[in-house]
């Protein structure tokens, strides 16, 4: 397996750090200069940075370039060990690099500048419910909060949902959060301390990792499958040898495979946390993007109160109602507190907004129609890439969710690819951001939550083109 | 200075803890129990318990009242201490019941249940820009994040409204966030460690404290004065004798006192924040509500990036917004990287109708009426305490904000008032939550944020009587 070229810098700038050719606090050459020193690219120079960076033995300055931090290499990023098989906590750290890819790709869309399918009957009608929200009691709403819990008539329509699909969960038991990703946060800054250990899938939500880094958490990755998710063995053990305080867990059509559990691995997980008293947050934001059936969430075999649900509208109805959900099982008290702490309530309006298209069987109505238009899209887009992409790939075929895994041959390097297709304005999340180690280097998540248009088509063709050349080479 | 009942209670139960009556784990008698045995109201007892629970002495179990948690007294909680003038740091914590109070006291209602006044024209407006703003290219807004800083043409609004002020504040300084005290919590949860020492003003903002609690941090309360805010010598003993790592203060306005800091004052603290290399978090919240003028913020003096201001429309425009930014000087890619981690980012259909109603003049319009319409509500609820509240009480009068400060007879407990009011619909807020300490038990914040109407008059004339029978007993 040949060495990227940025992973060849990283290795030959690390060594002269280690021989001491610069010390702590010595700015770098610029990036300019290490290009032509090395005749390499200067974004591939740029990516070797980050990772330094992310290894914490370099830092960025505002306007002097890049510093020396630690001179000397610490055995917990000794390369060697990286890539070794067996994996130990670590602290959470993502390159910087990543948080401009992060916020791109929080839209999974190929080709963001293309043109976007008018808005669906049923959202045109959401949006008439908020703005009517506004104008109703509007006096009322811009001088009172509502409840941190949030409004009580929203809570019962989340838990009417979920007694629809025989999930019992009162609507005692449902906070209302500013989206998943919020909820993730909640249940994460409740339940550990800096410095504890956090399990997460391999590959996982990258927000989850950005989220472990920023809440200063140790993190240890357990193999996750790209058809039945989290590897509950593997789990168990990493249980019984570290002290585990959470595992994060995404249970239905996970980003980035759209791996759905067995339900005999829910409930064995629901078990596990209850035995070793630890918290299972489990993020179920595609539950409701299943082509076929609502699979059950790991909360519905939690019998302790030891599984955190954490889910949201953003997927299935609109990102930008910014409302999600949290069912902290015994951390509920605990977790609506830290929400007052956090940001005091969640807009009336748009709850009530969001309660009446879910009270008038809107929200319902809505999932039937575009459950089916995203299996279609799923098939658009795996038909495009059988056509277009190298013939020795490997990608799934998830039956919900709204995205696929590309494995590409070892060689190539999607980091390397995403910085090039992206002077195109086109859009990869290549494999380096679902895990803290190297493995999926070689893997890119694709998404079907956008029709498969000339434009989307044809920015996926360029992809492929692009992975076919670098095969060759 | 004659004891309150609760305070006998806590210390009577304190002595038992001492005594080994009951060991950790230990079940206390019920409430019922405790009022018999004592021979006061069930109110008396329950915040006595309330008071031991911050004292981390016992706890609230779910299902079987509360239990022994530490039956030995911890020098920090030693009653003697607590009352001496000489403050130093200690672990932030507010008992439980607090939170239901400021859950009703954010509103800064004395009588929730009453009318609201009617809409004015201007908000009327702002709803209507955020109802287009939602069907304007709702299916964008629908598929895609708004950027984690926020909207570029809100951050540009949010500085030239400071510039028009003459405060030079860019608008790449701008990250839009959930509202103030989202603000306040990506700021200090950026800035801190758990662990780490916050200075807060004495009296000082409720949320703050609650937020130094849910990020475990310590706090040193200083002497802020009611009408010119914390005192910058102080603050500045505290620094020396103290490791501190951030400072929290109201600059303008302040709630409880409506106290507004001199400008030299304000130099000083930010010359301070520089020579420390401390962070000073300025709540400017109510700095646009000025009855004469825009008072400078802190962060006008700052020139090395170490002043984080945070503010929001919530008491100038909405409260369901939930709408607010944060200035973060030094911290500013920390805090969006922090807040994308939190919550990826903020509702672009109502950042676009605030923008709009900030870009046509709206804010700006419906700012001098409404400031206009608080001074005349600020004199009016001076007036009727001047005729209905005992004489020998002080109240502060302050030109700007939306809270006045009531200093009564120091034998005056404000939560028993709080406790009996209630049962009348009447909602005070005592002044036990603007400090750890005992020093405001006696005071109560009112406000004048709405009109003195019939229902609110008589909620004030009845606490006034309250009040008045309390002294003579």
């Amino acid at each position: 397996m040949k060495a990227f070229r940025y992973a060849q810098l990283v290795q030959s700038i690390g060594e002269k750090l280690d021989a001491g050719m610069w010390q702590e606090g010595d700015k770098l050459p610029s990036i300019r200069a290490l290009a032509a020193q090395y005749g390499v690219s200067k974004i591939t120079v740029q990516t070797a940075l980050h990772h330094l960076e992310a290894q914490d033995r370099i830092e960025a300055k505002p306007r002097s370039g890049f510093v020396v931090k630690h001179a000397h290499i610490d055995k917990r990023h000794n390369p060697a060990s990286q890539t070794s098989k067996t994996k130990q906590p670590r602290q959470a750290t993502v390159p910087s690099l990543f948080h401009d890819i992060m916020a791109r790709s929080a839209a999974f869309d190929i080709y963001p500048s293309g043109k976007v399918a008018p808005l669906s009957t049923h959202l045109q009608l959401l949006n008439r419910h908020i703005g009517r929200a506004y104008r109703q009691q509007g006096e009322r709403k811009s001088l009172y909060y509502s409840p941190p819990e949030g409004l009580a008539s929203l809570r019962e329509q989340i838990s009417l949902h979920y007694r629809q699909h025989n999930i019992a969960i009162g609507s005692d038991e449902v906070c209302v959060t500013s989206g998943c990703q919020n909820s993730l946060y909640l249940a994460l800054s409740t339940v550990t301390q800096p410095g504890d250990i956090v399990a997460v899938e391999s590959p996982g939500f990258y927000g989850v990792l950005h989220l472990l880094q920023a809440l200063n958490l140790k993190v240890i990755e357990v193999h996750a499958s790209l058809q039945t998710g989290i590897n509950v063995n593997a789990l168990e053990q990493a249980i019984e040898k570290h002290k585990i305080k959470a595992c994060v867990v995404s249970s239905n059509f996970a980003t980035p495979s759209g791996a759905c559990m067995p339900s005999h691995a829910k409930a064995r997980i629901a078990a596990l946390a209850a035995q070793h008293n630890i918290a299972v947050i489990e993020d179920d934001i595609y539950g409701d993007l299943g082509f076929h059936f609502r699979p059950m969430p790991i909360k519905h075999y939690d019998s302790r109160g030891h599984v955190i649900l954490c889910s949201s509208v953003s997927k299935s109805v609109s990102r930008d109602l910014r409302l999600g959900w949290i069912c902290g099982g015994r951390w509920h008290d605990k977790i609506v507190r830290h929400k007052l702490a956090q940001q005091l309530a969640s807009p009336i309006a748009v709850q009530e907004g969001l309660s009446t298209f879910m009270s008038q069987g809107d929200y319902r109505r809505h999932l039937s129609i575009y459950r089916k238009q995203l299996r279609q899209q799923r098939d658009d887009l795996l038909s495009v890439v059988a056509s277009a992409w190298p013939a020795n790939l490997d990608i799934t075929r998830p039956e919900g969710g709204l995205a696929v895994w590309v494995s590409l041959a070892d060689d190539i390097d999607t980091m390397q690819a995403y910085q090039t297709l992206l002077q195109k304005n086109i859009v990869l999340t290549p494999g380096h951001l679902f895990s803290h180690y190297t493995h999926f280097n070689h893997c890119v998540r694709l998404s079907f939550v956008h029709p498969i248009d000339t434009q989307r088509r044809r920015a996926l063709v360029d992809a492929g083109e692009y992975f076919k050349d670098a095969s060759r080479k």
